[in-house]
């Protein structure tokens, strides 16, 4: 397809996509223009949808098509819990998981001394003001176990010292479930060891 | 993100994509709608450009923002060798390698047994009106070489019997250039030793 037109820049699109790659980013520009109305149409249609009305929560930064999201107006869940992600995918993840009923904060990144983010970055300003409003008991910091993810915690520690008693918590390092022990990395079979639980 | 709003439509559609499962269709709804005016803005754009130009070449079945396509209408190429392939993919994948500088014929699938697919409702019949033109010298089949793309070879041989002497010839079987023998199946390899070339 040596051609410099529409489907050859629909195929560089979908190939600038994370996770695809030229090959798979042809097979699904042939496969949507092959089935124009039932496939092509609609997904148009979908994303135009999607760009009209989703936006991010001013509350938690979550994307929803509310502001306040959903999940920040929502009457049943525990107003008195916050759970601080770096992004979005984090606040997916754990919502998918069902088990985490409070809310959320999403900080949009990490501290990271390589790639320059800094804290006036991130929405940390808004996560504290959350927390000085008064009704939030823990805030649990469910960041990655990196190096930009313990800084990010630590320093949100620190910023948290002169607001009253909130328990600060994180998620548990350990053996993933269903993670066989020869495939994991010295780190965590070290950090598991020693958080080992009583049976 | 159990909603139903746009975003969960736009994952969803995005997981029924070839090649594309849940996770990275997430990935990839969080990447655009992440980014609107950066990307899914300019992504609808494309799509609806694409949805708007891109049709069926009336002569030989490609997709193109022309019709005829750019191929059948370029006076570069040469109109006396016809190169006959099972669907668009197959088109682009022949003129990716640069080589064939003739026209194309897509029949939009092969005979199948087992699907149901028989003669009408392949594009057999327009073939044979080009090769009755009486321009044409040489017909290449560039079909699988599986059960279904031989049947749709034999009967495109046999229907071609009432017409003018056309050379009709087959992509070359063998070793893949670069496959390594030990991972090639044993009819590949039969195959490349009776058909070997001469040093």
């Amino acid at each position: 397809m040596r051609e410099s037109g529409p489907l050859d820049q629909l195929i560089r699109a979908f190939s600038g996509l994370p996770g695809l790659g030229p090959r798979s980013a042809r097979r699904i520009a042939l496969h949507l223009v092959s089935h124009k109305s039932q496939a092509l149409l609609p997904f148009i249609k979908i994303m135009q949808d999607t760009a009209d009305t989703v936006q991010v929560c001013a509350q938690c930064g979550n994307l929803d098509s509310l502001s306040p999201c959903r999940i920040c107006q929502s009457e049943t869940r525990n107003r008195a819990v916050i759970c601080v992600v770096a992004d979005v995918a984090g606040l997916w993840a754990i919502e998918r998981t069902g088990v985490f009923k409070g809310l959320y904060h999403t900080l949009g990144g990490l501290l990271s001394a390589m790639d320059g983010v800094t804290p006036e970055h991130l929405r940390i300003d808004s996560l504290l003001d959350r927390l000085k409003a008064g009704t939030v008991e823990e805030i649990i910091l469910a960041l990655s176990a990196t190096v930009d993810g313990q800084a990010t915690a630590h320093y949100i520690t620190d910023r948290m010292q002169g607001i009253q008693a909130i328990r600060i918590s994180r998620l548990a390092h350990g053996v993933p479930v269903g993670g066989q022990l020869d495939y994991l990395d010295e780190g965590t079979i070290a950090t598991a060891l020693k958080s080992r639980a009583s049976l």
